[in-house]
Order: structure tokens, then sequence, then C-alpha cells
């Protein structure tokens, strides 16, 4: 089992879940680290919440999801950057983020209800309303999907918010200091050419809320 | 040594190193997976490109850094977000995404002028033009500071950009499909609220452009 006390700092940090499904809740992709052959591998992919477990999801032919759970144990990690934190030396500079660290063993989702519905649930995660629009999907797409889960009871949340720290350093009166905040954003949408052109749906106005 | 052989999809990969490059450059952070006892471990961080090598750094007691160190082997992600593909079918939705995975054995910057270089270099990436207005860095700063080097040479970029490919299926004359372009953007300047207010210098300002 990985040892989540944290090693320094532990203000920062917190194995609270609820703070930690709100934390991933805001951030849209994660990184899965496994072990192949006793090397490290990661790939950063997209994920959601299902019934209290993290899903990722890809091909069936996808070589990615088998080493994936040829391995067993992961360890997903998750960064959101929130800003730049600029001190009067380069040593106290630093950064405000919320970073999400799992360890688990992953397992497949092999009911195809319980797959179906963990797909929707990752539609609905990245552009919440677009479902009901969508041309539902068949038997032969579910099947051709592997969704594989991965628990969240060993998780936890390291944090930085808040600008500089007090200083005693005389160049604090000579150098601006504080904070660039920093955050991802959605632009105006870029309607598909090959498709006679229409309103742009409500749903996909919210984005850029 | 990592196969670095696309599985599937190659049009989307390229091992050239000028293009891996100026990924990396728009990439703020990145994720540094390693073996310990077996099992997978990463952690996302900071990074810059010195002398044709990812460095990252941190302090001389991060237990992170040792155990990387000790590891050796790493293989580190990034991942830049580019915009949601939207299509008729949920089966069919995508992401634009730019995404650099490096496989190498990380080693130690022990000599210091070399260290405190790479220092330099990783506070002019984050905010060009900031490092001749700041405190210059002491003995003791670089010597409470780790550096570990990771090189470039096993390195692949993975990645998709434009619309949703043309569709044969019928929904496609019901359902908008396009793309959400996405990106990190600052925000305004927050100074710090023990000093006394002064003008944000043009380098903080260029951050936003």
């Amino acid at each position: 089992m990985a040892n989540l006390t944290p090693s320094r700092l532990p203000a920062r940090n917190t194995t609270e879940l609820k703070a930690i499904l709100e934390v991933l809740e805001q951030t849209p992709f994660c990184t899965v680290s496994y072990v192949h052959d006793g090397q490290p591998y990661a790939l950063p992919t997209g994920f959601c919440v299902y019934e209290h477990e993290l899903i990722i999801h890809g091909s069936i032919k996808s070589h990615f999801l088998e080493a994936v759970l040829a391995a067993g144990d992961v360890c997903v990690t998750t960064f959101l950057f929130d800003g730049l934190i600029l001190a009067a030396s380069a040593f106290n500079h630093s950064v405000n983020y919320r970073s999400v660290a799992i360890f688990g063993q992953a397992r497949e989702l092999t009911d195809p209800d319980q797959k179906a519905a963990s797909l929707q649930a990752f539609t609905e995660r990245y552009v919440p309303g677009r479902w009901p629009h969508l041309r539902p999907m068949t038997k032969g797409e579910v099947q051709a999907t592997r969704a594989v889960a991965i628990p969240l009871d060993q998780a936890s949340l390291k944090q930085r918010s808040g600008g500089p720290g007090t200083t005693q350093d005389p160049w604090s009166e000579k150098v601006w200091m504080g904070v660039v905040p920093s955050r991802q954003v959605f632009g105006e949408p870029i309607p598909f050419e090959g498709q006679e052109p229409r309103e742009v749906p409500e749903h996909v106005k919210r984005l850029l809320k």
C-alpha cells in the first residue's frame, strides 16, 4: 500500500475525499502511470468519476489499456495550474496549483450496462447537456470500447494557493511581487465545415462561461 | 530501451526533435513517473529545457527527487489540451492535444555553475525578462536546490488537431458538430499586499499577451 502521508509541507495536503472530488471535477485530464517489465510508463488521458471510481476509456484495441490492466497497480496524477508566484528572488518563486495523486488497482468494467453508463457520464462531464442531442450509442460501440476503473480510496490532494510569503529579503522593496493567476479557458466554437450552418446550441455556448 | 514506435494511429506521431522542443516550450508542466519497489509513482512538476535536456528541480530535501535519482529510469509526459471535438455520436467525440513522452535515465546536475545556469533558464522560461530584476541567487540557494536532468533522445510527440472527421452518420444532419478550442491563459496580476503599491513591470504584463 502506498504511503499517502506527505513527506514535507503537510499543510498543503489532504486525503479528504470531498475536497479530492471537487478538484477532480475541475480537472480535465490525468496521467496514468504503470510498470511494465520493471520500467515506468505513463500516458495522459481523459477521465471521469463514476460511482466513486476514476474511469478512463479507449478502444478495445488500445495497447495502453491492455498494459494498464496487465500491470494492475497504477498511479494516477492530475494537475491544475492556478498561477505563478513572483517573489524578489528566483529561489522564492513558486506556483499555485491543485494536484491529486491516486494509487490503486485498475480493473476492467465488464458489465455492458455499467460500461455504457460510465461512457455517458464521461460525455456529460466534458459537455454537460450534450448527451440527449446525440445519436444513441450502439451495442457495437459499447463493445468496441474498453472502460477501466481505479478506486479512489488511496487518493491525496496537494495544493498551494495565495500569494508570496512575507519575506525579510531587502530586495522586496525593489522587485514587483505578486501572483499572476492562470486558468484553462474555452474559445469561440468552430463549426464543422462539412455541415450546413446552424445555431451553436446552448450546451456548447455554456462551455465558454 | 522503450519502444517509441506508435502502436496505433501513426499519423498523429513524430519523434522529430524540433517539433518536440516546440511543444515542450509551450507546455508549462510535466509528470515524472518512476518505479520504486516495483510500484509506479508519479509527480507533476515544472520543467525547462536546458542544453538539450529536460530539467526538473526542487529542494535538496525533496524525497521525490531522491526517489527519481534512485530509480534512474523515468518516463516524463506532458499534455497540452487544445480543444474538444464534438461529433454526432458520443463514440466520435475526441480531443485536440499535443502530448510528449520521454523515456530516459535521470541524473543529477552536480556542477554548481551548470546547476545555477539551469535554474536561471527555469525562471526565464516561465517569466521571460524577470531574471535581471531579481536579487541574485546566493551560493547557499544553489546548494539547497537539486536539479535533475533527463535526456531528450528517446522522446516522441503525439498530437491531434483539426475538426471532427467527415462522418456518414445520418445524425450529422441533426447535431451541431465542431471544435471548441481551449487554452491556458493568464489573468490580471495581483500585487503582493505586503509591498508598497507600484507599477506592474513590463515583463509581467507581457505574460498576458
